[in-house]
């Protein structure tokens, strides 16, 4: 959560958010104080978040490596549109081999079998010992649909769809947000988004299954964030302060 | 080699070959009369041959199932160029499913894993579950060249390849033959080619391995034919007579 929050407002090279902030932020998602002291204590240990002791306060900003891995997820997590790979191919493994090797170095692909994967065709430097056929997609079956977009992956859409629909329409009906209870509000919301969108493969529409939510999640997503607009870093001490 | 004979000589529709002749031609191969006859009589069994005692003599001819079988496997087998099907699909099957009963339908299915096959696009009715996408081949490693032509296939091809040439050199040097001999030589060539013809994919040639002798054993099978025209049935009986 705390990273999604970076992600969203303090990504860039020099933003930090203060302890005080972060604290009123959490306050208002029913995370206590205790709670977000350990966090941070992890994602220190983990590499992603630095913090600097300025008296009795705080900064906390991401790390270079930090900064560098949700900068990467940034554009899929933040598209109004699904991005789909138009050309791709089916690639395939020996049976003592298998796949593994290039499902580690291929992060877009999207695993068929033990043996046969689907990878966009733009991706260079495959192993030699590998098929590459160049596919046209014309029969994607049930059982495939459900492969590439699995049960769980469509639960959570339709239960975030639900989620996000009723926020909108509660958040219409209360008005104004101060720039905390923006921030609150926009983490939740990109942060449950982040775990679906991260997991939609680039694939043509016909892999999809047709009950398939998670572009009505995109759309509630986006008209959420449209109506909390980020606040500056500025806007967001300020408040914290104001609100103590 | 009794089926092999009947489709190189005597397929069509009213062709019959005499027990006199039969047993000519099986002597020439160092096969005595009495396997012949265990031959026949199996194959009688099986619904390949039909037989005619004629007094002491007796015809024998393909059953109307046996000829169909031996007209369809005519044009692959006299093949002077490998015929290759240019646009295929790989199809999938979900792993409850599996390939088998695709498999048993589309006889130039190849088969690539449990769950996955190429086959010509040209195949209608496949079953509404199957994964279907049109491949442009861009990489066929080596282990999936030697999936398509195993082992066996290709060392079959290389003995074959020797036994020709060999053969070869020894027809030109021995001057002309008798119907029966020709006969008989042609049967001993069309059976062992048969064997290999049949089971080479209709493939596209990356598929298959650079060392692959096939090609060269249909080039030497035409080679020893053309230099053995085949005997009319007329001749070869008349030839039977006056070998006794």
């Amino acid at each position: 959560m705390i990273v999604s929050l970076f992600g969203d407002l303090a990504q860039h090279d020099g933003d930090h958010i203060s302890g005080v902030a972060l604290t009123e932020i959490a306050g208002l998602m029913g995370i206590r104080a205790e709670a977000i002291r350990v966090a941070l204590h992890r994602l220190r240990k983990e590499g992603w978040v630095d913090s600097i002791r300025e008296g009795r306060s705080s900064q906390h900003q991401l790390t270079q490596r930090g900064r560098k891995d949700t900068v990467s997820a940034t554009p899929r997590i933040y598209a109004r549109a699904r991005t789909t790979t138009q050309h791709w191919n089916i690639v395939g493994a020996s049976s003592d081999t298998g796949l593994e090797p290039v499902l580690r170095e291929v992060t877009s692909a999207v695993e068929l079998s033990r043996r046969f994967a689907l990878i966009p065709s733009d991706d260079m430097d495959l192993p030699k010992d590998l098929m590459v056929f160049a596919i046209t997609p014309k029969t994607v079956p049930h059982w495939m649909q459900s492969s590439v977009c699995p049960q769980d992956l469509a639960d959570a859409a339709l239960a975030l769809e639900h989620a996000l629909t009723q926020t909108n329409a509660m958040i219409s009906a209360a008005g104004t947000f101060d720039p905390v209870q923006r921030a609150a509000l926009r983490t939740l919301t990109v942060h449950r988004w982040r775990k679906i969108v991260l997991r939609i493969p680039n694939l043509p529409d016909m892999f999809f299954p047709p009950n398939w939510r998670g572009e009505a999640c995109r759309d509630l997503t986006f008209d959420l964030l449209d109506q909390l607009p980020a606040p500056t870093l500025a806007e967001l001490e300020a408040s914290a302060l104001q609100r103590r």
